[in-house]
């Protein structure tokens, strides 16, 4: 599916991202630079976690909804979203 | 400094976590499953961030606040903070 | 609807709550206890977040599923979804 | 405090939105609507808490630090932040 190999791309620039801290750490950088990087991949991993939670409010969720099998997907959702929320 | 190597070998787990995650996409696995470990791998990266944290107010800050030059490095730390928080 | 009188009394105990906090403030009160007050408060209204999200997943996007026009009514839900996704 | 007067007016806008919002929810406005509003209180309520943080590293972390007594001090903040992130 198109929508997989970008998600895919975008984990690898993520996994390559996480090796570059890595490398900072170990060269000891300054904290507020690591932070700095930290967040920004907090943010890309949140991003590619909105765009599955997308393909699959499309794809499952709208499935069940046509087959009137709502009820047990939607619990579901929200489960798994309030993983991602504070 | 033996902090950095705690956070470096769970930078390399979280490393893996998203190799496995990409897997679990060109298997086409269910999605709240993937949306699981997505939202575990975010947990993760947070909680390194939270342990850098406390690694530079142990030092960096506290060494500014000794040397009552604390005003812009808190300024600093209170603006990639707000980088992790919506 | 029922599960707006339920949204709505959570609601009151949040208002209730930050009038609390700013009680608290004005007895300069110790601030990690605010802060852990703070904290408590933005789960709250999280949660709120996440049932309106249920109501409106189960109400107009059902709704807009049913009727084959769900791509507006999704790409509209991420939008707001990452508003409180960092 | 000039800062506590800041910060509780600040809760005190905050009050008035989720009074706002219980009269969206009384009136059956559009959810999407309403949970922008929700994102909006949410982010304002966590801007108080990095006032807040910040007011506490000036303040009483900095005086543990300067006494020699920061390592229990810089815990606890650490593990109040933490009630912020997932």
């Amino acid at each position: 599916m198109d929508c997989n190999k970008d998600l895919i791309s975008r984990l690898k620039k993520i996994e390559g991202q996480i090796r570059g801290i890595q490398k900072m750490m170990e060269d000891e950088r300054y904290c507020v630079d690591i932070l700095t990087q930290i967040a920004a991949v907090r943010s890309a991993i949140t991003k590619v976690g909105i765009l599955v939670l997308e393909k699959h409010t499309k794809g499952c969720i709208s499935e069940a909804i046509k087959n009137d099998e709502q009820e047990e997907k939607i619990a579901e959702l929200m489960q798994v979203l309030s993983k991602f929320l504070k």
